[in-house]
């Protein structure tokens, strides 16, 4: 496997986070001789807060955690978390849903909790049925080796294509309080922007009621995991979570609104980024890391669209590959997008160099600026579309042979 | 260049239709030792049906020929038609619409016609001024060469990326008058399902009134060029014209579903058919042809966004690359299209093999099965998604190295 050019010299350092402890296991259920199970435990009054895939094709485990979290009816608060790594026990029928219920039955009798305790998530391939007794075989020996300080082992467990683990850690005040965030993450393909990415988890010891944290987190997941695209194919078991222990000595945050939230919500916003900017890092065959300035469109929804319009664009892609400053590509994306553009009120620059405006090239561009710039890891392609105030900034890599050598023989 | 694996071993012989001559030039404008310039003439009286990129950064011939062929107060009925490859004239600002205006003046006094009677078509690189002094040089000369048999010569004239030049012809009887039908079309990237393709020209002696013409073309492109996608992107050029002369012998047809008109529609139908087809045999580093039929969506309409939402998916058309009957990944394609579908309900075929029902892997399915299926070059999905009555068949190609090296290098 080829490492990604990106991928960070070490892992960063993340600190326990007050009212979790953790332990990964070797299950077998596909790989050999590495982690593919991670257990993560908060204290009773954990709160949790989620987003899931938008795909009508979900995976087993995604069905289970969305009724066991957004049920109104679950008196159980779910505090406990069991991921694999391997299979995503998709599209494997009712041997799947016996699947997710068996591991979360088990699972309560060794956590000593309530069965709707148990968020599941499960990340691999799809179509398999999943070998479940690998799994509840490995929990009760997990229990026994329950720890705080885990993190890189578990962003290890939970990886599959990923070339490196994925991890982001803030810390900032609720109060005069501090409190700390820790949040993992995985996928490096089946990345698309409608709904978060593959596997997020994200864990702090602030207090802040669910209702709240649930709000936060459905806002900033539309700034940052919905904000990049690998190859715009959206996953059937995309799952991000944010457990929040309480244990943090600050009054509860009931409100998402709260000032008190300010410090909070910076530091969760970067934790955030930079797990979302990771996973395009790992972007399956990346060489360039792209933004994707929208500013001037009718609307921040509109930004948007034609952000992901030239995000997804294979001509865009390739033609970065290739180290071509192509904007007439980009022109292309913005005009199958859909939304609202005028050809001469357009401009298109890439880092420094105004490239396009007023329909045209434009007079002050030599097409060795752009060839120059082009020869950089890091692209920065800004777009004004000149009719109104919406914005907005997405984030996507370059499509090469690599992702075409990944994926033509994957599952082989 | 590698020529496609799908050319067919000749071009097809395009017998004269009557009421049509043409000539082809080389103009030098970016390429060297080959034509470059088509034009094709039709009898006054001659009817033109088109249909059009729906972009929002059209080219400046786009532009043009749909203010002259569509525009209610132009009294100039079109039927000349100037084709140039090689530059687009897309995004090249005012430079644009004068080029288009300067080549229409220059082919009204040459072939002694009306202004608006010119429709324009260019496809090549966007963004570079066309030097359109190159083109209205050439016109004198063409007007002495016009003849009635230079189809190959046409097609060969509007190509860029295009491997093979692609042509396709029919005959047929409209009260009992034969009737010729024939068609030639460019394009292998940049290929996208919301409009027509790139270029297709289709020219007919039959007499049917521009709105009956207009009918049917447009019906006919949503079951043709606008069921292939090569690459999801929507070219800015994207142009089909359907010409007819009127030169056959029959009484005038104006009504789009007059019966007299059965065996014209299959032969056009055919004919385009064919056209789209083979944009698909030359999509840029196809190796393999793909039909993805879908039936039991709730809509038509439900089942065109399913199986564009299977083509265009990176994934599927990796794993098909690969030779890898990969069905998990068509599950994810279906559950990220966003249309009604039930994993209960749901069947997906891989030629004679069933691979997935009831949620899960088909119990009669073995993987040796999809093994040698997929070695063969025509791989046939069929989708029944079990909840209605709506249909649709799309066809698309593989996604392979060679698609990456065409377009990383294509402007340098």
């Amino acid at each position: 496997m080829t490492i990604s050019p990106f991928a960070p010299k070490s892992f960063p350092r993340l600190e326990p986070v007050a009212g979790f402890d953790m332990a990964v296991a070797e299950t077998g259920v596909r790989y050999k001789d590495r982690s593919d199970l991670w257990v993560l435990r908060g204290i009773p009054g954990t709160q949790i807060a989620g987003v899931f895939t938008k795909s009508l094709m979900p995976g087993a485990p995604v069905d289970w955690s969305r009724r066991a979290l957004l049920s109104p009816d679950n008196p159980d608060k779910p505090r406990i978390l069991v991921v694999n790594s391997g299979n995503a026990n998709v599209f494997t029928g009712s041997a799947g849903a016996q699947a997710t219920e068996l591991t979360a039955k088990v699972a309560e009798k060794i956590f000593d909790t309530e069965q709707k305790s148990v968020m599941l998530a499960s990340t691999g391939v799809i179509g398999e049925i999943l070998d479940v007794e690998k799994i509840v075989r490995s929990l009760p020996n997990m229990v026994q080796t329950m720890d705080v300080n885990l993190w890189e082992e578990a962003a290890n467990a939970i990886a599959t294509t990923d070339t490196y683990p994925k991890g982001a850690t803030a810390s900032c005040e609720i109060h005069g309080v501090p409190v700390r965030i820790n949040g993992i993450a995985k996928g490096s393909g089946m990345i698309a922007p409608d709904m978060a990415t593959m596997l997020g988890f994200i864990a702090t010891d602030a207090k802040i009621g669910q209702s709240a944290l649930q709000t936060i987190l459905s806002g900033f997941t539309q700034l940052t995991f919905n904000a990049i695209t690998v190859d715009s194919d959206t996953s059937t078991s995309d799952t991000v979570l944010l457990a929040a222990s309480g244990a943090a000595d600050h009054p509860i945050i009931s409100d998402a609104h709260d000032s008190a939230l300010h410090d909070f919500k910076n530091a969760l916003l970067n934790v955030m980024l930079g797990l979302a900017h990771q996973i395009i890092k790992d972007g399956e065959g990346a060489s360039k890391f792209i933004s994707i300035d929208v500013k001037g469109a009718v609307s921040d929804e509109s930004a948007r669209t034609i952000a992901m319009s030239i995000g997804n664009s294979p001509l865009v892609k390739t033609a970065i590959a290739g180290e071509d400053a192509n904007w007439g590509r980009i022109v292309m994306a913005i005009g199958k997008s859909g939304e609202p553009a005028d050809p001469e009120k357009l401009s298109v620059s890439i880092g420094p160099h105004l490239l396009a405006e007023n329909g045209q090239l434009a007079e002050t561009y030599k097409e060795e600026h752009g060839a120059t710039y082009m020869k950089r890891d890091y692209i920065e392609l800004s777009i004004d579309i000149g009719l109104g105030q919406g914005s907005y900034t997405a984030w996507t890599c370059d499509l090469t042979h690599r992702y075409i050598v990944i994926n033509a023989d994957y599952r082989s």
